[in-house]
């Protein structure tokens, strides 16, 4: 069975945890939720607070060895949180480093500058971190989902049912050798 | 009398546009709140939406001639949207092509990256947006205030006393030769 984690923080946009959660849980594998302290984690939904969710274990317990593939929501507040926190850079490296499929959405990309992983990448993301992630070296394109060598990128909500089934293909290939820290 | 615009959209950051409104109207100075449309603007307070503002004018309507220095509040939600409003962007860009004081706190000055002004600037920021100044090729330092040719910067509300007096002093001398688009 495979095992895949979900890395977010207060201000994930609250859609782009639950429907690849669902969708990856109908293929029969397990999710869990990693978030930065224990307890429970609260979303962003229709521009405003939305609903809790228990975290399955913190970042520092979370061993990126463990997974088969790491997915980050987006939401504004929720990456502008996890790419001040080193563990949490840390542990979206080694998905990086071990060749393991990597899929964001959104915001969710930002935290990829901070884990120096973009460069000479093509990949997408909400448009006002586009020239953040230019200026960190990525070749930016606006495609409801770019896959580039088991990195799986997408631009918003809209884009989900486009996102779920390119992360659940990159998944079923395995770690791939081009994808590198 | 000195004429200051602050450009601010929706989630700015409450403190960082009543704290140095209040302090720039002391002086007899006017301060217009400068919007990206007509109506009103909702700050961001204590981790939630908080009162609305009303707009002087919009980013449209606003010319850049009118003014002699620039505030940009912070909040993340706030220029999460202005940077990806190129009026807006242009706007801010003319503070500095008319070498006029601009000043930018927490998430502030990540539009000063979109207006392509940054480059070889020292400044300081809230900590999230540190990388993508410095891969904008900014030269970031941790002060509670830095004042580079005419560019004031500062990381947090509690920094807003320095940011403030700062801002004062760089209205005081006017417009600078070095501070340049």
């Amino acid at each position: 069975m495979k095992r895949i984690a979900m890395l977010a923080t207060n201000g994930f946009e609250e859609s782009e945890l639950t429907s690849p959660k669902e969708a990856l849980e109908k293929q029969g594998w397990r999710v869990d939720i990693v978030g930065l302290k224990p307890g429970s984690i609260k979303s962003w939904k229709d521009g405003n607070w939305g609903d809790s969710f228990n975290v399955t274990l913190t970042v520092k317990e979370g061993l990126s060895e463990n997974y088969d593939a790491l997915v980050l929501p987006g939401g504004v507040m929720n990456p502008d949180n996890l790419r001040t926190d080193e563990t949490a850079i840390e542990f979206i490296r080694n998905f990086f480093k071990q060749g393991k499929p990597v899929a964001a959405i959104c915001h969710g990309p930002w935290s990829l500058i901070n884990a120096e992983v973009v460069e000479g990448r093509t990949l997408t993301s909400f448009p006002s971190i586009r020239k953040d992630l230019e200026n960190a070296g990525a070749n930016w394109v606006d495609k409801e989902v770019v896959v580039d060598q088991a990195l799986v990128t997408s631009r918003k909500p809209d884009d989900l049912p486009a996102f779920n089934s390119k992360l659940i293909e990159e998944i079923k290939e395995g770690k791939h050798e081009h994808q590198h820290a």
